[in-house]
């Protein structure tokens, strides 16, 4: 249990109040807060506890402390959602919302599959595969990698097409493939520096690895992705709706 | 587009031959990979391509590196993978695999709703709520922290039950208030103090937040939960299905 000291209610107390003042719109996103000196004399509180408040808020994502000259304690924005069991991927739905979406190619290659991808899209292991790493930004800044691999036989001239855009439309209008359902694993993770240069991302931002892969509705596989996702960007959202007739 | 220079061909395919050595079991969970001078010997590579290739397993989280006595680098097992997207939580899955699952409360309390919880649960703001703080172990090792908020008037004396096993249980048997479906938002992070203690972590090891709503089949809300899951005892799995006549 805690223990339930003047100090231990007062810490609860001023992240609680600071909470609400970000809630209620008093607080801004991307406007500083008080400076902690300010801070602590207006709640009666010493610095540490007031640190401990702010642990508190900058461990929920509400605040943001940037060192050096122009830092400071800063309310963050809350990410846009978008829901990852949908079959069409994030980039439509913040395009829904008004986003504008860009991608950029940086590798199509042929690859020999490794053991993971082999797993995943049924094929032999070190058979030739497709691979397309794309960088996707929204409202100009980088949010997602996407490495992904594809089967030969599926779409013997895929790399050949505008790779800028839906895969999936792609795949389903010129290969009549359409992918139908999905599977994901999500786990934290640190970027490597190449994730962090191409997401111009702080060293120390955890990010999120998604793995996936897309089969049609026969079971097939047809697409193996690493994806990579900056999540101050973009907020993963799952929704589990009630089963059919319960 | 990557520079195609033997270095960085050297670099793909060690870490290629490593993943498939992992894959294939000939490098198993546990043990130690050989020394850095040993491999770079035996793929005549130099140490610094040697460790790009390390750097990848790592951030692939197929390798650790612990430092100090007896540290080294190992080969990390594959956590088990849990469904996020099924109503019964984490913990029944894993137990339907064997694995032994305990709980311990670390706080029950009766607090004042801050303007979060309160939206979430559709009460009054500083509204009185139940929270019950419980800590999870799986085969022994602590894995998830679930904060979770309860509108008083859905279950009065919910204090007085026995919280170590399923809360939704628990709502549907005694209180006949069942629990269809849910929101939930998941953040990468890294854990507070207080929460690396609990769930003894490393300090950079990163974390995920999920953010839970859950409600009955008349959409009201009946918890809403903070979680902190340690991801490397248990996968995050989305399965998203076909649609219904798709």
């Amino acid at each position: 249990m805690y223990s339930l000291d003047r100090q231990t209610h007062l810490y609860l107390h001023i992240a609680d109040e600071l909470r609400s003042r970000i809630a209620s719109g008093e607080l801004t996103p991307g406007n500083a807060l008080p400076s902690e000196r300010s801070l602590s004399h207006q709640f009666e509180a010493s610095r540490i506890t007031l640190r401990r408040a702010l642990d508190i808020l900058e461990a929920e994502d509400l605040i943001e402390r940037r060192r050096g000259r122009g830092g400071g304690t800063f309310i963050k924005s809350t990410p846009p959602t978008v829901e990852i069991n949908r079959m069409e991927g994030f980039l439509p739905q913040l395009r829904e919302r008004g986003r504008t979406v860009e991608s950029q190619v940086l590798v199509t290659d042929l690859v020999s599959a490794n053991s993971e991808i082999a797993d995943a899209l049924k094929v032999e292991p070190r058979a030739q595969v497709f691979r397309l790493v794309r960088l996707r930004k929204v409202s100009g800044v980088p949010m997602l990698i996407e490495d992904s691999y594809f089967p030969v036989a599926v779409a013997p001239d895929l790399l050949d097409q505008d790779l800028t855009g839906s895969l999936y439309e792609l795949l389903t209008n010129r290969y009549k493939i359409k992918p139908t359902h999905k599977r994901e694993t999500i786990v934290p993770a640190r970027a490597t520096s190449w994730e962090q240069k191409k997401l111009q991302m702080r060293p120390d931002q955890p990010i999120l690895r998604i793995k996936r892969t897309t089969f049609t509705s026969n079971d097939a596989p047809i697409e193996f992705s690493l994806d990579v996702l900056r999540c101050d960007l973009a907020q993963v959202e799952v929704v589990t709706k009630p089963l059919p007739g319960a």
